[in-house]
């Protein structure tokens, strides 16, 4: 599949390599073609590994990743262009965390609203899937690396197909079906977005990222 | 231990059963002292099982547990008097779910406030604990019928021995210490509060409370 990341940060990286190694073309947008990260990126992952803009990952893939700081998706998915994303499966790994006041860091939309919906609701043709936002970047391609896999993932967003498709990539990255909890419309993306302030507690508490939820029923 | 319970419904009547059930003498309170279900269930538990008002049972307990809903929580322990609450531990089980909006519900206070925070603002002179209100009352004090308790509790508090108090009371409920994560402070009560609405959406899905978080490390 063509692959289009938004976002050139250790999440985007991770997420892209780890398709590049499972087959797929990648092409890893930011605000500027020549963003080094990008291109340092794409040297180091062969010829299905390419980089640049915003609009040009998102044009190149028939699926996208936003991987970009939650603050800052909105702006970058209107850099990418509507046009661009449109009709397009867009699995959102972002959180609107603001760390401007220090810690904790709150989030900068929450409670009644989420940054799922918002991408959702400003660019309404574009098939959101809200996932992999409640766990390090690491885990989100090698879930075994952990208890064998035995954790939870999230998902949700309001195209059924879409979220089989994202279902299906991921248990390409090792992932059980039945580990993933489809929790319904993209409505459902504050559920996932607001246990982050407790992931992040969590995480300095263990001083690692390398932990998962797990539903125990 | 003499104990004061806030709130008649389902948490308090649930916990207040265990507590006596171990030897503790309990006094339920409620807005009046004539509360059907306080006065049903004292009569239930036998001559350690008493119930009042608010402000009896704030009295009558060296400990306290608030279980009141959350949207009422500061005016019940208004009511209760802060003279009755002063230097005692108070165990915030409650959660500011606002539901008069249809579902899913929202929280009241979250994002960069909490209710713990709240109480404890509003009651300098108690020790609140957050604790316990991540999971469904039955859970909460026969943790072992699920997974063999094999999951997990945050509490989080700014007095350190108030804490040691709760969880020692807690691992006499059936957890296990190493099951129970002190998060730090009461500002991160904000973190605990906001898996809610999470929390909700998973009841929703499985048709059942009886789940909980573990932290997969």
């Amino acid at each position: 599949m063509k692959i289009g990341i938004l976002g050139t940060g250790i999440v985007g990286e991770t997420l892209g390599t780890k398709l590049v190694q499972l087959g797929h073309t990648v092409k890893m947008g930011s605000r500027i073609a020549a963003n080094e990260k990008g291109v340092s990126w794409s040297k180091k992952n062969g010829p299905n590994a390419t980089s640049g803009t915003f609009a040009d990952a998102a044009k190149f893939g028939s699926m996208l990743f936003n991987c970009t700081s939650g603050l800052a998706s909105l702006q970058a998915l209107k850099l990418a262009g509507s046009e661009n994303l449109s009709e397009k499966v867009l699995v959102d790994v972002s959180n609107p965390l603001d760390f401007s006041k220090g810690m904790p860091p709150f989030l900068s939309i929450a409670n009644t609203d989420s940054l799922g919906e918002q991408i959702q609701r400003t660019f309404p043709r574009v098939k959101v899937v809200k996932a992999l936002n409640t766990l390090n970047a690491s885990l989100m391609t090698n879930p075994k690396s952990l208890a064998q896999g035995d954790h939870n993932l999230f998902i949700c967003g309001n195209d059924s197909d879409a979220k089989k498709i994202v279902v299906s990539l991921l248990t390409s990255f090792g992932w059980n079906e039945g580990n993933i909890y489809d929790l319904g419309d993209i409505s459902n993306a504050r559920g996932t977005e607001m246990i982050l302030p407790l992931w992040i507690r969590l995480m300095g508490k263990f001083q690692s990222p390398m932990f998962q939820f797990k539903i125990v029923r």
